[in-house]
């Protein structure tokens, strides 16, 4: 972020879950003060960017910072509230590193909702919700989204499922359809009309059970997509499907 | 791996720097034989896919392990030797995790020259290529291509620039173009003819300095592009614009 910033006017991007208001002020917390004040080492009156999900991006200058907190003089906006498209990603997580990478990488690639979902033959029995939100919001901050994902509580398929609307298009990446030319996602989404809303469904690194293949066969308002002929493992799955969508439907165009 | 391969009749997949024939054999290394027998634990008799990145993929069964390395009795080619496309991945190396990612990341989308080149702004000075060349292996063993990444040495810009040849399309990643939709790329690239041969140009994440950017808009057979409204960091760029071009141009079609 140091880097990207060497030109910036504002030195540093920080969410923060507060209101963003013209003469306000904002405290940070303990870890972002020390973000400010040690890591990056910014002096008082530094200006730094705000955003909250909410009242777009707002600028502002430090104002006090100790081993506690911080707060953070608001003085304008300088962006308007966008957010990113309607678009979840349902995946089957993975172990430790490549289960951040995919929370990050989601993150930045603009999903507006992280889901890890129980599968048959998912081999992980927990997910730590706290540390996906925490990876996806510092990928926000860098990402310069105006938005944060929403981590979902890891669920089972089924009930990812049960709770996506009629009118949200699934995307289901079957590993069965690998190599399906006719499937590929790409020719497959230039095909329809952008949804307003849609899920992209990335499977265990086993794949999908017959059950759920079945299931997965029968729910309506599903494209069935092909990731081309190699086996990519889940995380490298996720991120080039949500960016095949991002060009083709997405914020991209 | 071991996941992906419980119904598949080759229990194992390792890229070996062997011919591989009829009624041959082939010797494994000491890391090789070590993944068998302990990580594995397959057992003598196991059959298990080879492949070189010349002579197709050929099952064999295991006929010795020991601490030293181990000898595969090589029985039928199960598929002839495809190549994939002619794709260069030209990068600004980052640090450590995200370098390896880059490697097995672009290695399972199928890039055949994996290239960090010096830029400007590029925090790195060193890079061990052997690490990149492991990453690179591995991912190819994972996801069943048959030719492995040519790793090239850590050069210049100016010089991967230059040996790149004039039929050879740039897609220069620019960070400049950022949200510009008229350079999405994925519309960039269906505008074209599928190139033979191209070169995915990502920069570092403190960007392109003025200089390269001038010779760059110089460059002649270069595509401009942008990979949306959000900033990217270097590993996430390179996966999605690999992903893109696949599905767009390489053979995901």
């Amino acid at each position: 972020m140091d880097v990207i910033r060497e030109n910036h006017p504002a030195k540093a991007r920080l969410y923060v879950d507060a209101p963003l208001q013209a003469s306000g002020f904002v405290t940070v917390t303990k870890e972002q003060a020390h973000y400010l004040g040690n890591v990056m080492r910014l002096p008082l009156g530094t200006v730094i960017a705000l955003f909250n999900g909410q009242d777009g991006e707002w600028h502002g200058v430090i104002d006090a910072l100790d081993k506690q907190g911080g707060q953070i003089a608001l003085t304008d906006q300088t962006r308007p509230q966008t957010n990113s498209p309607d678009l979840w990603l349902l995946f089957a997580p993975v172990k430790k590193a490549r289960l951040d990478f995919i929370a990050q990488k989601a993150s930045e690639l603009g999903a507006s909702r992280i889901w890890p979902v129980r599968t048959e033959f998912c081999q992980i029995s927990r997910v730590k919700d706290e540390r996906l939100a925490a990876n996806a919001i510092e990928a926000a901050e860098q990402t310069e989204r105006l938005d944060v994902a929403r981590i979902m509580k890891f669920e089972k398929l089924a009930t990812a499922l049960a709770e996506r609307e009629d009118d949200r298009l699934l995307i289901w990446c079957d590993e069965a359809s690998a190599g399906a030319a006719n499937h590929n996602i790409t020719t497959a989404l230039a095909a329809i009309d952008p949804p307003k809303k849609a899920a992209i469904l990335i499977g265990p690194e086993g794949g999908f059970s017959p059950a759920e293949r079945k299931v997965l066969t029968q729910v309506d308002n599903c494209l069935t997509t092909s990731l081309g002929p190699r086996i990519l493992r889940a995380d490298t799955a996720a991120i080039a499907a949500l960016a095949c969508y991002q060009a083709i439907c997405g914020d991209w165009r």
